[in-house]
């Protein structure tokens, strides 16, 4: 993948749509499928799945459509599928606990290596083996322990601190649940899940529909 | 708002981000802010922000720039916030039971009104007074409780299940945290949540940079 640089986030937000839509395939059974079936099936045009598919490799064979056992694998190994993560998880509240309890997890290959909280009631607790530590010893940790991805479940008047331990540690990728967005250098990785914002982005659609 | 149906997806999401930026301005005391300042703080171009905007109304004026609190009282209003809706929460596992207690919830006029799972052994619990009943009772209850939105976090196999039941008992809008793809008729407002989406579209990121 040589011009990977300027594949579109759209395009790559979009891929493990395909890889979970072509493993239900391939559960199912099915060998082989066009572009055209593959766009009705999922609510996208022949043309926009040819495109996006096409920045990664040349799948598709002409008449033949794409083998979806083979197209299935490929994507699996652009996912990073095939590859481990170690995780830690900042924030151990309700929601930061229960993914950490998330049973998918562990069946994507991110590997769940510490827990930090403030909260000194759960410090000391252990979440599937992994025991919750104190905040102030993440510094520490890192540096027995080189960390890919940090996920981030504070407040939004801690998140910006942690996320800046988590660059300055050589984390490389931030999951970031805090309702605030974050200020990192440019070559880090920064995924938003903003439940608060899907929550008012409904309630926006809901009131102009009505 | 006459062209309402034409404001495309990105902009609506981008909205609750402008609101809360502007909620936190307001905080600080700030009165009046530019589109340039705004667009610079936020990562966007005052370009882009003038373009969505103007969808919902003329907020600015030429040399004085935006009203921080108008704006930000104007945008509270077009995302639904003055508005109470009524909520459902399908599927009462870890992440079910942890949104279920989401703080912020309440605060967005959210009011939940029914929990619903298939385990017996939590059937009856209470979350925030809130009893969780048996999936088997969610028609007869949506028939003296209309519903808003339904929330769910049922597992893949039966959230297209849940979703028609919704569908078929007037709910508007469903936030989906099942990693499927819902089919639902096109007045139906859907918002998925897909977590492992997210920690995908990092680990393809992460494999791509390395």
């Amino acid at each position: 993948m040589d011009n990977k640089k300027n594949i579109s986030m759209a395009v790559i937000r979009r891929l493990p749509k395909y890889q979970r839509y072509l493993g239900y395939l391939t559960e199912k059974g099915v060998e082989r499928i066009s572009s055209k079936e593959l766009g009705e099936n999922m609510g996208f045009t022949a043309s926009q799945i040819r495109q996006d598919l096409n920045n990664f490799g040349d799948f598709g064979q002409q008449g033949y459509g794409y083998n979806v056992k083979d197209l299935y694998r490929e994507l699996s190994s652009i996912l990073g599928m095939d590859r481990n993560y170690k995780v830690v998880i900042i924030g151990a509240g309700n929601i930061g606990q229960a993914l950490a309890n998330y049973t998918r997890f562990e069946k994507l290959n991110f590997h769940l290596c510490g827990i930090f909280d403030v909260n000194p009631k759960i410090i000391g607790l252990k979440i599937r083996d992994v025991e919750i530590k104190d905040i102030d010893e993440m510094v520490g940790f890192f540096k027995d322990n080189p960390i890919d991805i940090g996920i981030i479940f504070t407040t939004s008047a801690s998140a910006q601190k942690v996320s800046d331990i988590l660059v300055n540690n050589q984390v490389k990728a931030i999951l970031n649940f805090a309702p605030i967005d974050l200020n990192v250098p440019a070559d880090i990785i920064v995924q938003n899940v903003h439940l608060s914002d899907s929550l008012l982005t409904l309630s926006c659609l809901l009131n102009q529909n009505s």
